[in-house]
């Protein structure tokens, strides 16, 4: 036979590889070319049925599978054949949406990390490198897989790119923004989820056409518009939800939500923490067809991942919840594949896709022997046996916070008028989703509002991390930080702009946070008594840390050991995932995307104090 | 509100068209601005869930669904409100490849007859039309929806053009072309049945460059490539049939052909034919999830299509063969919709979508009283009461048969060598599936190798119609055509070049029917006795007329009718759908995909006498 020049090297998909690969994957098939390895399993699901095949081998040539059937019937001749009929192979688990960055690994230690546990290709959210570094996003989601990490990583460009038209700093993504990562790799599977509800349906928006750019820029180019339906609970919500063509929600909390919104026509991607209630609530209503329902890890730290797991214990949940295992796996293969239009290259164990495959001891527990992914185990047991390149990040993914200069305990005092004794100050609690702020009357001294760590009112400040500029918003919140005097906590994780979020109960232990962070380009710093006594490197993008997870998580557990010497403020909210201890969710607090309301944002000329309802765009002196 | 400008039209999906129409949608939905109509019915179908929504209504603004919504909930006003409480609500009917060419109606035509038959939405595989006329082949599919047809066309353009390396003649699609269609509009779903086996997994086929270089076109602009996989049956072709890229085929005939092909990825478009072994063998085996399953028509006739029905056929022939009612009309909706990847346009009856529904009195036996498309009702019972463009079809379309010149009984002589009284000659039977041809032995008279109509041995010609050259290929044939001397008929309906084909029992009736069909520009002529018995016009193309289907009907039983009163020849061929009588189905004996081997087609220089194995690319002289 003719074209037996090398394989291309099959990393992105390259529609040009693409066909050399497919080619020669025909005649792999047919026997006429040897295959790389034939593996020989106990039993194959196939996905597109839901069924088993018993006794079934699948041979592989490069990074991907030519032939699956009965074992013996392969045509052909292998380099290599190996045995694994003691166990149950799946297809490669998907992640619908997950954004990496809250793992707070680089995408080639996000690798090592979940693919023994499963997780072969995601679907990448990628909105919190977008909003850090806009003009760099695509190029850092492929740069690991480019060198030669197994795991697949389709990004989608982030929709709110800033985050609100009050905000900014890293980027800003329109039509032309859309067409251009549409048209540059074939990865990008898409438009990340739409969360400014209020720019989708209000034209008066000022993100507005931005917005809408994005979504004309993706159905041009026949990708996949993602949607986020946070709060949108009540029929006429749902309805222009799936009017606006957004097609799927990962934010449903109830089943009545999750089958309200299946019913217009919307993927729903179940995360854990709602998932039993789902899970049950659907099975109650009769879900006979489970084909638009996905599984979504949304957000989980490296730390949390190796306690709880990833995928697999997304899948493991599912099956404890009621969900028949073949229906679990579906919910992390061919419906996440098929809904994501990526069903060529991942999502099922057949001929053409990747060679990805989990081999499990047992099925209904989502005991993981060992992972396969591009034709090659890559794990045994927890560990991860494949390729870890060893990556130098360029200086646009590790220099990106700029405060400009050191931060003093000044920039964060909040100015009294003359004369006044006490003064009005607006204040928001972590996950405050009213229509209106809280008001209250503060004590002024020196010329100072102050906080009042006797009603847990302390002060919660958004650091400028992009002009140099050193901008400091800051105001009043209630119950969340440090109780303990001269102690302050602080994080570039500040959902979804990422700019330098700080609470402390002084100013001066603020200003020391702010200041370490931006020494490390990155993470989090704890200050108390005049010294920092832990902080955590997140040196690329300011959000992720280009070390193992094993690594990470013992920095953080330092954090935490530092942290439960601090006495720390409490109050309840709206949200509730929202708990008394370290205000880790704090990364959290300062989203602007519906259903938050009033939020401080780091001061634009438009909001020179920071304080806006991102739903009408009002802004609000922060003491008056 | 602002944007209160007038809604675009709405016609072809053009994607900053989309976003204004969205936009309305959502204000609609939210009950801001007034929706056109509000429509009431018993219970609609949720084809997402399988389930039915009982007392719903749906809202309607401009062509598309804004609201659905139990009775009563909608926020906002209506213009209108009406009620059909007494009908069930399914979405209006995809086909997921059908060839509208084989109604032998214009596209504008096609709707009246299907519409009222359920079927509001068609992936046009686009085959016929792009042999005939390549350049204008997408400029024909969306001319009927411009001018305001409510039948939603999705062009995929025909992958084999030409048909084999060994044709030619309307177009050729390569590549470039292939970009050139998906970028020209979102209409364009991807690429057409890929049929050319030999040509995808042979790199030493004529056509491999050419059909790889589509399939890469089609992969770089996130299309959906469709596979016909007739005659692969064994494990190692069905797995180099999915390796390839290949992602559906309408060709299975048994269960367990579907079945392997469902195991290895594949859609399988059950066609009726085939349905109701398929469906009980699918059920047997415990097809739990039949989302990788829909339903094609294929090819159909309009007068079929009036004796038996559209796609509402398809979906009773599905129910009395067992299936449920809720899955056999996911087979017809989201399921063709989602494989199509169109499911923001079409496949349910969810916001966003084109307000197309079937209102049914019965849902078990698919009795239909109305269909709405575009949000408006465009029929009552058989009758369509849509709008029906008047097109004046332009030349491009109307003037395809260029034969050249007047053919006489000469250019149907087949010449022996001099001194011969017998020749040996090759003989094929329509769908004659085998590697080898047969051959015989065959007298000579007046120089000329003869017919032997004892022996069921008559003579088959294909002329090219492309050229202007007159070129015509002839060779003798087994088993079919008129035995009453005197007679021939013809067509240019010629499978898949679409040149002419005429079989008959004089040289001089031969030059008589392709002399009626040139002046016609295409369709059928019967000839016997010296006259033409009996026409049919297909004048656009020389595949479709520009007629209502009745009329077409007429004239085709007119055919029939005189056709009646011929004798016909007879024999069995490995295909179980050839019968005695009439040979309408010669229209696919000059087939050249797989299963094919041996055909004629018409002369080219490569191969000047027609005769050609095209699988192997081999030819052979017709006598010797």
């Amino acid at each position: 036979m003719t074209n037996t020049a090398p394989l291309p090297a099959d990393l992105l998909i390259e529609p040009a590889d693409e066909i050399l690969i497919r080619q020669d994957l025909v005649l792999t098939a047919l026997g006429k070319r040897e295959a790389d390895r034939l593996v020989q399993f106990g039993r194959v699901l196939d996905v597109h049925t839901g069924t088993w095949m018993d006794d079934c081998e699948v041979a592989i040539r490069g990074r991907r599978i030519a032939y699956v059937g009965p074992a013996g019937s392969f045509a052909g001749t292998a380099r290599e054949t190996i045995d694994r009929t003691h166990l149950s192979a799946v297809p490669g688990f998907g992640e619908v949406h997950k954004h990496i960055e809250s793992s707070h690994l680089t995408p080639e230690h996000e690798a090592a990390l979940v693919m023994p546990r499963g997780n072969t290709w995601t679907c990448e959210a990628s909105h919190e490198f977008s909003n850090v570094n806009g003009p760099n996003n695509l190029e850092f989601w492929l740069t690991a897989r480019r060198a030669g990490s197994p795991m697949k990583i389709f990004p989608l460009p982030g929709s709110a790119v800033p985050p609100t038209a009050y905000e900014g700093g890293g980027g800003h993504f329109g039509y032309a923004e859309q067409i251009g990562f549409l048209g540059e790799s074939t990865m990008v599977a898409g438009l990340d989820e739409v969360m400014d509800w209020p720019a989708v349906w209000n034209p008066e928006n000022p993100s507005y056409d931005r917005l809408w750019g994005m979504i004309q820029a993706t159905f041009e180019k026949r990708g996949v518009v993602e949607g986020h339906g946070a709060g949108l609970r009540d029929l006429p919500s749902i309805n222009a939800f799936a009017a606006a063509g957004l097609s799927s929600d990962h934010e449903a909390w109830t089943p009545e939500e999750a089958w309200d919104k299946l019913r217009r026509g919307i993927f729903i991607e179940i995360r854990p923490h709602s998932m039993p209630d789902i899970i049950k609530g659907l099975l109650e209503r009769g879900l006979r067809d489970w084909s638009q329902v996905a599984f979504a890890t949304d957000d989980r730290s490296a730390s949390d991942t190796l306690k709880m797991g990833a995928t697999d214990h997304n899948v493991r949940l599912a099956i404890e919840s009621g969900l028949a295992p073949e229906i679990a796996y579906q919910c992390v293969s061919i419906n996440p594949a098929r809904h994501m239009r990526l069903t060529p290259f991942v999502g099922s164990i057949a001929p053409g896709r990747f060679a990805d495959m989990v081999l499990l001891e047992k099925v209904a527990t989502v005991s993981i022997a060992e992972v396969w992914a591009d034709g090659e185990q890559v794990s045994e047991g927890k560990t991860f046996t494949g390729h870890l390149p060893d990556i130098d990040w360029p200086e646009w993914a590790t220099k990106t916070v700029n405060v400009g200069r050191k931060l003093g305990a000044g920039d964060f005092a909040i100015a009294a008028e003359p004369g006044r004794e006490t003064m009005q100050a607006a204040l928001l609690r972590p996950f405050h989703w009213d229509d209106n702020f809280i008001t209250t009357e503060l004590a002024v001294a020196d010329g100072e509002v102050q906080r009042d760590s006797e009603r847990n009112i302390t002060k919660f400040a958004v650091v400028d991390r992009y002009s140099g500029k050193g901008r400091v918003a800051k105001m009043f919140w209630l119950g969340c930080g440090p109780k303990t005097p001269d102690t302050a906590v602080g994080c570039t994780v500040a959902h979804d702009q990422h700019n330098i979020w700080v609470v402390g109960s002084s100013d001066a232990a603020m200003a020391e946070v702010v200041n370490r962070i931006s020494d490390n380009q990155g993470g989090w710093a704890l200050v108390t008594g005049g010294k920092v006594v832990a902080d955590v490197h997140y040196e690329v993008g300011g959000l992720m840390t280009n070390r193992p997870a094993e690594a990470l998580d013992a920095e953080m557990e330092k954090l935490y050991t530092e942290a439960n010497k601090i006495d720390w403020l409490y109050e309840p909210t709206f949200s509730p995932r929202w708990f008394p201890g370290f205000p880790e969710r704090l990364q959290f607090a300062t989203l602007t995307c519906a259903p938050w309301r009033w939020v401080l944002v780091a001061p634009t000329d438009a909001v020179p104090e920071g304080f806006v309802n991102v739903q009408t765009g009002e802004s609000q002196k922060v003491v008056w």
